[in-house]
């Protein structure tokens, strides 16, 4: 059995160190997000390697390299582990000679946001919280309320009024009270900020506590094991990107695995994908600024993209820029017709979140940021049921 | 590298022999279903099982014990590997010492019907078909339409035309032909006799074809694999029962891993769950017939439980007898009561059949036909939100 490798706590800004033996929001100092940082070495990834198989079918898999305690509870719906589809006429479609799409809608709850929460709630758990507060466009309070309901834990999500009937229906029938709000995910914070006695409500907000990051970077270990496990990655990596933690994490799981030994210092392009009408990230990547300033008047349908401020702008621009990347944006009728494609070439009833991801190939090719002969993986977040009927996938015209 | 393992295709009542060098259907003499046998021993086994690791993390994990030619192209969207949830707090609910949920929602397309698709699309397209038919409840053709995309193959589904939006959307968004029909699946069957020329059109049918089965019996080397591969199985399994190939799948699956040396003679007590709407097995299996009459007025807004004749009628009443098994019905208030158990107690927003399954394990107990210190298997076969907002879980009282 492999002790528990020992982590910290740690500013992505300021370093200054924060303990982990009780719950943790931001620094104390600067507010910017803490990251679990691990002590790893070669001889260490050997040892973990050889214990993958020891563990189940799920992102738990890399348990060993998750900040949880080895006796500790687990929560688990069966998080991650999802599928990389060989997307053979898609890539066709574009002239692309090798696309994948990680379909992260087969996770439980149908979202990526599962994996975030599975850590986070087990930790917070192992840690005394039991009363759960988040803001949410939709996706993250669902995945929220079910880790919540398998927990035995109270759940308060502040919703946008207009996230529709799938994500309010759901997060109710897990047992969460749901408070919808007029705005969008960032008035929703404002309003659980006056409504939430941190005394009371643990705040799972996205980069505001440390663990659902650790449970993102899954992601990236999993693209290691998708790609054979001996040290390939994709050429490009093409992600929809709100609050940014899937970007992050997987930017985190690949500086690991270098540590690890698993990989080189090669890394993918990160390439992140915006909506024309809520595009921070995109907009500081192009004007070369260090941080993102918010979005005035945010207006798009694709609600895991209308995010106008995200505490994880510095670490976004990070990983874009040391990576080569790319910021891109796509229309409203753009990521329509990526759902389209998504569906009638490959399969899958996306969210408009990855139909978004998948039109940015094309507009990736075209800008020459990807080439015709790059292997590129495309992250469907979700999937579509959940969302209003207006913005499910579309047949072919 | 294992040579293709040998396999014949014989009538499940008869026993008579048909090529499997072309596409098949039902049996030519007596019209029963026919089924892949295998020629299968522990010398084989042994080679199947340290091969398993070689194959991708899905269902064609078990590739050797499938039909399909090593050099045939597969369509796979990562269906199944799905996860086997402990659901603690469910479990005390009911009394119950140890209970798992399948979730066969986390598959493609959000139900177990991917399985079969996959299985039966692959070697279809093998055989040279490129056009598709079948009658469905609503996620059998989902996931038809889903792998016919994938395989850039056409697909025409009757679907009652009281399925509802989610059903109709997503095939077309895949870009399937939707015919939808007024009255149940059989009556969908009947009008697709009328209007699919069967030189034409390939009928996808639950058991009108050998392959889906071949599919759904991954369910059995799933569960084996689950519960860690050393023989052991749980004490019962409650499956939700339509047509009944996933019921019979796995005990297909069980026969198979007895040959293989897996398994030993000891088999899960099987349980079929229906509607008390349409429950035509639960009825025949109660009065000791061999076969099931049809249901003249099915009711019941279970979608996948209103099938009112099942051609596997026998292979299922076999595999409840023989296992010692149990059928039982539930009520329409009942199964909702057991969706909201899923909701609130494990975190799963679940079909009305997952819903009616898990219910019937509360009967089960009531009928001592399991027992409080059983292990049990409940299967939920789908997720809740493709189906009409009238039958979503309901938040607890």
């Amino acid at each position: 059995m492999l002790p528990a490798i020992p982590f910290t706590l740690q500013c992505s800004r300021c370093k200054r160190s924060h303990p982990s033996t009780q719950l943790q929001r931001v620094c104390d100092d600067c507010g910017r997000p803490l990251l679990v940082r691990f002590a790893l070495d070669h001889a260490t990834g050997t040892r973990v390697r050889e214990r993958l198989d020891s563990h189940p079918r799920s992102l738990w898999r890399f348990r060993d390299l998750l900040p949880i305690g080895p006796s500790t509870v687990i929560y688990s719906l069966g998080e991650g582990a999802t599928p990389l589809i060989s997307a053979d006429r898609l890539a066709a479609r574009l002239g692309l000679s090798k696309l994948w799409i990680k379909d992260e809608s087969q996770n439980p709850t149908g979202s990526f946001k599962a994996r975030g929460m599975s850590v986070a709630i087990t930790k917070a758990v192992e840690l005394g919280a039991r009363r759960f507060c988040l803001p949410s466009a939709g996706n993250a309070a669902g995945a929220a309320a079910a880790y919540a309901a398998l927990a035995g834990c109270a759940l308060r999500a502040h919703m946008p009024d207009d996230s529709g009937d799938g994500f309010f229906d759901e997060c109710r029938a897990y047992g969460a009270e749901v408070v919808p709000v007029r705005g969008t995910i960032a008035d929703c914070a404002r309003r659980l900020k006056e409504e939430c006695d941190p005394s009371v409500w643990f705040d799972l907000s996205t980069l505001r506590e440390p663990y659902r990051l650790e449970g993102k970077k899954t992601l990236g270990y999993e693209l290691w094991e998708d790609f054979g496990g001996d040290g390939a990655l994709p050429d490009a990596i093409v992600y929809p990107t709100g609050g940014g933690t899937g970007l992050i994490g997987m930017w985190k799981a690949f500086a690991e695995m270098q540590e690890l030994g698993w990989i080189g210092p090669q890394r993918p392009r990160m390439m992140c994908v915006q909506a024309e009408g809520c595009a921070p990230i995109v907009r500081a990547f192009t004007s070369g600024a260090e941080t993102a300033t918010p979005i005035e008047k945010p207006q798009t349908a694709a609600l895991g993209l209308r995010v106008p401020a995200a505490i994880g702008d510095l670490l976004m621009l990070r990983a874009l820029r040391e990576s080569g990347g790319a910021a891109l944006t796509v229309t409203e009728a753009e990521w329509g017709e990526g759902q389209t494609w998504l569906a009638s070439d490959v399969g899958l009833f996306a969210s408009p979140e990855g139909g978004a991801a998948s039109y940015a190939v094309k507009k990736a090719l075209e800008a020459g940021v990807i080439n015709t002969a790059d292997s590129v993986v495309v992250f469907n977040t979700g999937s579509g049921f959940k969302y209003s009927r207006s913005t499910w996938p579309k047949p072919q015209l």
